[in-house]
C-alpha cells in the first residue's frame, strides 16, 4: 500500500496521518477477542492499573499469531518505509486498553522523549501506528494530537512516574499550552479497523475513559533499522533489540487468518 | 421565556434539553471574568482538588451580582417553573471549574440521589440547570448524560468519597451499562452561554480534562418550593434553607450589569 501525495504532504506538515478502515471488521474482530484473551492472562508482558484492569499489553507480536501478522502486515509497513526510505525493524508492540469505567489518563508527551532518553534512538525516524480494535469516538477517551507539534523537535520533559501506573516523560502545562495555541488538538476517532500514524516527535496525550465503551488500540512502533537503539535501559520485551528488517506478508495473511480463527471455533 | 411544545416532550421523553446561546457572548463574559476571580478567593465555600486547583464555588448567588442576577434570570427560572407547574427556591448554586490540565473526574450519578439521601428532599421535582461559562468541547470533559435514565426512578448507589474530593452517590457499572446499552450517552456541546436542563433522575458523569481549555459551568439547582428539603445534613451554603419563591429580574438585568461592570472596569 502506498500513499499519495497529499497524504505524505499532510504527514509532513501536520505530523500525523489517519487511514480510516485501513482493516476490514473481520480483520479486526479476531484482533479484538485475541487481545480480550490476552489481557486475561497472567504474565509479566501485562501491566495493570492499580484497579486490576488491563492498562498495556507489551510485545503480543511474539507471542501471539493474530498479533504476529498485524506487526508485519503490508499496509502498516510498507507506508512507513515509503515516508522514511529505509527498512524498518519493530521497537516496540503494545495493545493499550484505555478500559471501560477506568481507563486511565495519558499525560502529555512525545514518544520520541522516552525513546531518546530510556532506549539511546539516535533520531526521531520512528513511528507510531495505531490500529484501532474498538470504535473509538469522542468520549471514550480517544488520542489527542497537537498537530505540527513534531516541528519543534524533542521538547524538555519530566519524568512522571506517579499520575498513572506507566512512567512517561511528560512536558510542562506552559509548553503544552504553548503548542495548542497553534497547532490546536485533534482527536481522530472512528470504526475498528482505523489506522493513525503520527511523528515521535508529535504532542499527544488522552483522558481517562468513564463510560461503558472499551477503547483498545494497538501500537507499533517502527524504527528505521540504521536508526536502532544503543543505550536500552528498559526490559528487551519493552524496547526490543531484534533489529531485523521486517519481510511484509500477503495483504491477505490477516484475513486469511481470521477465517481459519473463525472455522477453528466453530 | 416559554419552551415549545417539541422541547417539553424531548424533556419529558429524553430527560434533557439544550437551549444553545441561550446568553449572549456579553452577557456570559462578564460571569467568567467574576468566576475567575471568586476561584482565586480564600473562603470555605470554594472547594479545591488535592492540587489546588478549584473544583467547586458554592453559593456565588449569594456573594456576587453578577452570579445573584443569573440566580434569578427568567430565562432559567421560567422554563422550569412551566415543566413544573409550580414556584421554585435555590437549593444549591456553584460554579464547576473542570480546570485545564487536571480538572477531575465525576462519576456516573444521578443529583437525586444525593439530595434525597443527604438533603431529605421528598420528590425529584428539583432541575438542574447547566449555564456554560466557556465553550464546552468534546474533548474537555463535557458532561455526558444517558438519556432516558430518568425513567428507572432513584436507582442504588454507593457513598463515593474517594474517587475524588466531592463525595458523591455513584452508580456501579453494572447498571451504568444497562442504562448506555437502552439509552446510550448524549455530550451537548457548544460555545459559552448554552443552557442545559436535565431532570433529577437523569445518570450523569464527566471525564478528567488535561486540555489547555478550562470548561467552567454554574449549575443552578431549582426546587420546586413545595418540595423543599426536611432534614438536610450539609451546610446552608450547599444546601439551602431559604425557600422563599424565586421573583425573575427582567430579561436585561444580566446585560445591563455587564455593561456597568465594563464601565466600571475601564
Amino acid at each position: 500500500m502506498r500513499l499519495n501525495e497529499q497524504q505524505t504532504r499532510q504527514f509532513e506538515t501536520e505530523g500525523w496521518l489517519f487511514l480510516p478502515e485501513a482493516f476490514s471488521a473481520e480483520e479486526v474482530a479476531v484482533l479484538r477477542t485475541e487481545a480480550e484473551a490476552i489481557y486475561r492472562e497472567d504474565r509479566k508482558e501485562i501491566w495493570r492499573e492499580t484497579s486490576g484492569s488491563p492498562r498495556t499489553a507489551f510485545a503480543a507480536h511474539t507471542y501471539n499469531e493474530g498479533f504476529r501478522i498485524l506487526g508485519t502486515h503490508p499496509r502498516l509497513i510498507e507506508p512507513v518505509e515509503q515516508l522514511f526510505g529505509e527498512h524498518l525493524y519493530m521497537h516496540q508492540f503494545k495493545i493499550n486498553a484505555k478500559s471501560a469505567f477506568d481507563g486511565a489518563v495519558w499525560q502529555w508527551h512525545q514518544d520520541y522523549g522516552t525513546w531518546a532518553r530510556d532506549d539511546g534512538m539516535p533520531e526521531p525516524k520512528a513511528m507510531n501506528i495505531a490500529v484501532f480494535l474498538d470504535e473509538v469516538m469522542a468520549i471514550n477517551g480517544p488520542l489527542m494530537l497537537v498537530p505540527r507539534s513534531h516541528r519543534h523537535g524533542t521538547l524538555a520533559a519530566e519524568h512522571d512516574v506517579s499520575t498513572t501506573s506507566y512512567p512517561l516523560w511528560t512536558l510542562d502545562n506552559e509548553t503544552v499550552k504553548r503548542l495548542v495555541d497553534e497547532g490546536g488538538i485533534v482527536t481522530p476517532i472512528g470504526a475498528p479497523g482505523g489506522v493513525m500514524m503520527f511523528h515521535g516527535n508529535l504532542v499527544h496525550g488522552s483522558a481517562g475513559n468513564i463510560t461503558p465503551y472499551p477503547r483498545k488500540i494497538v501500537y507499533l512502533t517502527l524504527n528505521a533499522v540504521a536508526n536502532y537503539i544503543r543505550t536500552p535501559t528498559r526490559p528487551d520485551w519493552i524496547a526490543h533489540r531484534d533489529f531485523t528488517p521486517i519481510e511484509p506478508v500477503g495483504d491477505e495473511a490477516l484475513l486469511h487468518y481470521a477465517r481459519r480463527f473463525r472455522q477453528a471455533a466453530e
